[in-house]
């Protein structure tokens, strides 16, 4: 097996494990007990891992977290959008 | 700079992202805003990026998924603990 098949299957999960709370918070509307913090700083370090793997030109690096970011930025919204409820 | 150095502030960030979700959790013993299956299929992805990191002998992606995936378990016990929260 070529092992950036391992690689890309497991940033399929991490990437993917974000879409639960998406659709968590889209339903509930609320978020009050997801911790901002934790959004603010997974996004900077999801930024750091996508440059990180476009300068070692890793394709499961550069997939999953350009993914990620897109997940990550959708839930910081509802966060945001959802703070009071 | 060695590109291994952007890379462990990558991986410091995205594993201390977890930190504010597992202090949230034990202050307000209130998870249930918290998708379990985020963990569970972020918990599955780490331990492969572990796997995967340890393969192709990256010290951010071992260094970094190793400690994600302590502050993982930590975070899914408590989104199980406090279930019904």
């Amino acid at each position: 097996m070529d092992i950036k098949i391992l690689g890309l299957i497991a940033g399929f999960f991490t990437s993917v494990g974000f879409v639960p709370q998406i659709i968590k918070g889209f339903k509930t509307k609320k978020m009050k007990d997801v911790a901002l913090w934790q959004y603010i700083l997974t996004f900077i370090g999801i930024t750091l891992w996508l440059i990180y793997g476009a300068i070692i030109k890793d394709i499961p690096l550069i997939a999953s977290n350009a993914f990620s970011l897109v997940c990550v930025t959708t839930v910081l919204s509802l966060r945001i959008i959802y703070r009071n409820n």
